[in-house]
């Protein structure tokens, strides 16, 4: 095996660097993986300029990465489930694997009643102090490693974390046969909770944003309705117009940019009985039309990353239910993260990819 | 208005006449319809073969036909969500609807809790005693009409009652995301059944069905994988061919034949903690692997009719989210009704359509 | 029949009548009732001293009163589930029934998939334009009136309209077996909820007030740990205070008090994954701790009246499961209707009962 | 450390043999007990008379006992939420705790969806090969013990099994504030369902059983409504005999004999729309009125053990808001456990439970 970890580390605050690491080896219930794609989410850019989010603080340097597939290498002694690339000394292909990168530490309550990413000692790639996988040898619990088809590729197979965050918001908002939804916000997290959305029976997806580029994007993958919101927009007209375009009131609205009007602008919209889902983040204080919620029944949920979604997705993609190829508007080489990196800060295309694997570059 | 009311009346088993009747007046919560499209379903064939249909007696002359839209031409006092041919002298197009046939009658605690469908006193076409709607004109509570849009045809409107039963029976059965689910028989309601649940998320739907012909409409339908069947396969073993076809257990399973060794098959292959859901009437006793299912937590779930699917059912086909139109093999003339009974006893085609306005006999 | 029908009427802000009314008749649907005992609830003498409530406001003269119950005096002709007085010339004693004051007017969306609280046609008593029955004679639509047994007494009938909203409130809230319950505010609304969190399996309930008096009655109805509350308390200190109190956070919160600073205690105290439910009402926009309930997936719920809990309550109180009878603190004759209004403004007890029955001022 | 380790060991059917084994010693994420109280169980007796249960046989020698509970004496390296007897050789008391005997082996779907009791590798006590917990040491799962609140007893620490079959029935049901119910057998899983049932807010429960003693301790646990049955009674009798004493179908019936006739009597009673719920095993295939259930969409669930039951259940014990002392009518010191297997064999009292520590008999 080449003895090659180069890894993407940060250090500090803005000091982000390509080193090696030694390849580590896989306990028990572990599998040792050799990283193909690891595309770059919004936080690992948020930790690398900010060197926080909230309460989860960079203290020492942190392998980054989360969103990733790659190949098993190495099994642990336990590990029935996934196939390594050599077995009894037969050269195997190695499954080709998603990785969910939240691991629960301990069976406490939350997992043992099916919600594991509230638990709150799990561990997770790239959040603080958890290392991330975009590297060239990752370990992880082989449980939580979940085998690819053959028809699903790689950069797929990477995507099911952000498509998980869809899938999550999308089920807590229960979007079922028919659904009128409302999404604020085009971003990456926007897009992947239209394509979730449609594939659940939404009947109408209406999307918001700033930005003309991602609105367009969004109807390429499927939005039913734009609506380009300006920054002075009021939200109560907002809400207007929404129930305009759909004919009728949404039943969900999924929102997705942590703004504040945007979240007035998904209350005042969202039909009586409905759900208003909160997935962007922002500011710890918000003031909201809470009365207005609660007179009408209107219910508010948060999602926090997700569970139980790696093989819902995978079947979805094995289906080609979803597609989420288009996601992907850039790609770089491992050695060049640095540069993907500030891709990703400029807010430039959607999803940018990191090649980890040096002899398979493809998607 | 034209005072031909020819209808299609059931006299007694066997006694199948087209006469005529005389226009009724809408009450002050009725509409006054004037008939497009009805489509024949196995229960209406089966009142004018054996007279009956469990409980339900033929006692005096019914019309027949539930599966129904058509044309407001007259609404009573108290109606303002629909609009008739004539408003105050003004000549208007008059609504074009479709009918829910089911009308609760009264506020019991099924109708007060969602679930009217349960209402023992419910009133339904062309249930014994309640007349259907194969006539040129017929009214109805106004409040089970509903508008369709301009590109919604009368036809679909029609069909939205066959599509309402699957859509009920995938609402029970719980279909989401990612579901793999079989459906057992590939009738009317196999079909149905088959759409909706690739609209709500189904990533694999495998189908059984003794007859080729009906798999292969399938196929055109959507389904995934067919599954011919023969009268002597084991249960046990079609499970395991089930699971075998799609890489797993289904999470759910659809039993539209009501036959005793197919409910066996639905019970053995769906997954621990799954659903069977039960569309198909057979004998009122049923020999089952009862304690399978309760040891591995399979859900037995009945369906009787619907309730609350004529607003998704018109969202889907306004989004054109769902093809109901390839339902739909013959049309009829109302004046040529026993024709279209005697093709639809013969299990010809999928889906009779009869045509009850002389002056518009399109889809 | 005696032709009083003496009645509390409110002509505008601050100007309450006792006033004669003509009795009225029931149509072929309603029932006519003598009422017996009236319970004055916050929103009736808002009305009084306010003139309007949000939206509704008083614009003509109208009959107070919601909390209701009586007897059956006549019967429409449609009516069969209740019996009158007399019936055929021969005497009855004519059916005592609670009263539910909200009544859907459209068979609209919300009705038919059983939230017909949402409705928003729906008449209530009470609620401008719409006339309470503060009343000797009253009329109603039957199938909201509930028969109630023989060993329920009036005043736990004219009782269920406030245990109602307890009721709604805990299942909004999820409560069941085992649960851990912060009640914010131990008014009537928090004491009722309270009464049903006990009922429905809730192990420890903490209740918090400003109030001394308020915790001690809490206690007697059944409350496990009383936190006295001092306008000044830091929400995230309250938090912790009731973590401590409870050996853990509550699965749920129900927010009775409408506060802003409760509420985002409600917030800060509710365990991940559970649920805070808003049943007080405050200000049009409240600031709240959203980022805190949303990245540990606390839902937050509000509460529109009720909607199917008069069978429930009627059974909870015929089989001794719940005791409401010591809410009721004063007791006025309908003639003292201004008297009792000022004891309910004034703050005194928890609910005053108005008997409208001059033969009959039991309980 | 006393060396004694009497166990109970079943050699092969019929051949149960006090013997000693050696105390083994925790794993790092595991406890070692001193076991002190243990009931027996019907399947344990089962195992004892026809050395298998379904598809589940003896092949090797097997602790018996899985409803336990004990004291923690040592602890593994990893463990960190529960004390032992002994910390860095200053003498503690050594955690009180009840065991779960069911732990997940794989994080398979199962388990990460919180029904990890549908786990098919399971391990669980005493169900062949797994070795249960009737001797003086065992060692479990640390995640899988609880600990007691002083308040708690050890035998009531022990029943935390079999009431733990009743909270999984009566969540399974759907039982809460105001249901009627039926219980079909008043055995040891009959009464905990109906001291569950009441807790969650059941308003009237009735219970029947071929015994009267049975029917009068389900009297003495607050059965409301006792329906004594004989053999040849006829389901769809006994159903009306059911709706006539609750005046009204009930919501949900809990099967508890696995009888077939008695299936049938619980899908004639249950109302419209309400729940069967399977907890008695019988035959392997089973006949029922299954169109009967289908047409009036009553649910057939089954249970298989239980999950996330054991903190609900310590919440309720500690809050005395169900007492299951009155279960135990037998008590043995674990020399006698022949004795004791055989007074549960034959039927006597409810539940007979073994005392494993020498030096504390105590319940």
């Amino acid at each position: 095996m080449d003895p090659d970890n180069l890894s993407v580390v940060l250090h500090a605050k803005g000091d982000l660097r390509l080193e090696q690491r030694p390849i580590p080896e896989p306990g028990p219930d572990e599998v040792l993986l050799q990283m193909h794609s690891v595309g770059i989410c919004g936080s690992d850019v948020h930790y690398w300029v900010h060197g926080r989010i909230g309460d989860f603080v960079l203290k020492e340097p942190m392998v980054l990465g989360h969103e990733a597939s790659g190949r098993v290498v190495r099994v642990g002694t336990g590990v029935t489930h996934l196939k390594p690339v050599f077995y009894h000394f037969l050269p195997l292909k190695g499954d080709r694997v998603a990785i969910e990168p939240g691991v629960p530490r301990e069976m406490d309550e939350f997992f043992k009643s099916g919600h594991y990413n509230l638990s709150p000692s799990i561990f997770f790639c790239a959040t603080p102090p958890d290392n991330g996988n975009l590297c060239r040898y990752y370990i992880h619990k082989a449980s939580f490693c979940y085998r690819l088809p053959d028809n699903v590729t790689y950069e797929e197979g990477a995507l099911i974390e952000p498509l998980s965050v869809g899938i999550h918001a999308c089920r807590r908002a229960g979007i079922t046969l028919g659904s009128l939804v409302l999404i604020c916000g085009a971003g990456p997290i926007g897009l992947v909770s239209l394509l979730v959305a449609k594939a659940m029976g939404a009947s109408q997806v209406v999307i918001s944003d700033l930005s003309a580029d991602r609105l367009a994007k969004a109807k390429e993958l499927g939005a039913d309705i734009l609506l380009p919101v300006k920054r002075e927009d009021l939200p109560e007209e907002m809400a207007k117009r929404v129930e305009s375009m759909l004919g009728g009131m949404p039943h969900v609205s999924i929102e997705c940019t942590g703004v504040e009007s945007s979240i007035q602008t998904a209350i005042y919209a969202t039909r009586s009985g409905g759900v208003v889902v909160l997935v962007g983040l922002g500011a710890s204080m918000t003031t909201v039309p809470l009365l207005n919620a609660a007179v009408r029944e209107v219910d508010i949920r948060g999602v926090f990353r997700y569970c139980n979604t790696w093989p819902t997705a995978i079947a979805m993609l094995a289906s080609k239910r979803v597609n989420v190829k288009p996601l992907v508007t850039h790609r770089f080489p491992l050695e060049q993260a640095v540069q993907a990196f500030e891709t990703t800060r400029q807010g430039l295309g959607v999803k940018v990819m990191l090649k980890c694997d040096k002899n398979d570059q493809n998607p």
